[in-house]
């Protein structure tokens, strides 16, 4: 079994995708987390309808806004 | 009695669909879950109305997001 | 007194009745539950406006999005 | 003081308004609680606009879905 | 320092003002309260755009739904 | 560091804005708080718009509808 | 890895960028923070659509309406 936080884990340093209520989207490369999935991103960028609407260098997204993480 | 978790874990390595609030499904191959219902699927795509809008791979998807589960 | 998840356990492989926030209800037999009243529901049908919407199978419904349950 | 888990066990086998979230209620009987104040009610009613829309028999209604209890 | 619990204390049989999520208002008078600021209230009337739509008598309010109490 | 339940504890017999979700905002003197963030402030007053649509005295503002507290 | 209390307290006394949920954005100096990611900003301003609406002070801004931090 692959836990979500081992998943998390194999993930590190690596580009992930985020999905947030709302429909908001970030990718980054994971550089963090903790137990409650908030998120460290380096070189962020905010995705909106598929457009970059904002790049964020580092950014810490909180674990209760996010519907899914795809790395 | 069939208890939940129980049910997820019997899923394991077998598709599932995942309905989540404001209406997104995901189905994919369950890999792994944890005590608050986050979700790991393989081989994931989301649909809307019917129609795959996107197919992503691995996805961590949030407990709290999750309507039901389908195995 | 007759606790709610006694009442519950009552029920167990009874048809029940399951009405979500959103108005979405699900009718099926239950087969389990957890203290969070996450549930399990065979061959649990989606009904909307009265009428069936899907036919699921084994579903498990989170808890934190139900409103009442009927047995 | 009249604490309100008190105030429920009074209410116990007499009948009470429910008043959800939304603005639904329903009115039935009180069989039963538990300290995350879900209810049980026997010959539970829902209504709409000062309307009886359904008839439930026994319902278990979630605590966190309450915004009041009128004994 | 006058600590939110200890003010309720100090208002009990008194007449307090409760605002609710979504701008409902309640007064009554306070009987009891919870540490989860659940709240009981004697000779209750819902108020809306500053007229009473419902007298209720007794009522238990859930505490997570309310905006302010004013005593 | 500044904490902050420091913060709020130096800005005791001072006054505060709070601003609410839903864009509610409150002004008054800061009288005591809570681990949970629940307020009380006295003198208060409701704003909304810039303009003041309620003096109401005493108030306990429940911690989880502040969005901000405004020493 | 860089945990996210970590990454916050490397931003003490820096400027950081503070989404909320509902799009609001608050701009300050973090001077603290807890463990429920409560953060106090000095010099903080409001922001929408890309304008300053308000000038704050210091504030403390209640983690769980927080979408983002960026430092």
């Amino acid at each position: 079994m692959a836990r979500p936080l081992d998943v998390l884990n194999n993930a590190l340093n690596s580009p992930v995708i985020v999905r947030l209520k709302g429909g908001r989207e970030f990718r980054g490369s994971l550089r963090g987390y903790d137990m409650h999935m908030n998120l460290v991103l380096d070189n962020a960028e905010e995705i909106r309808d598929g457009e970059i609407v904002k790049t964020l260098g580092t950014v810490i997204i909180r674990g209760d806004t996010i519907v899914f993480i795809s790395p």
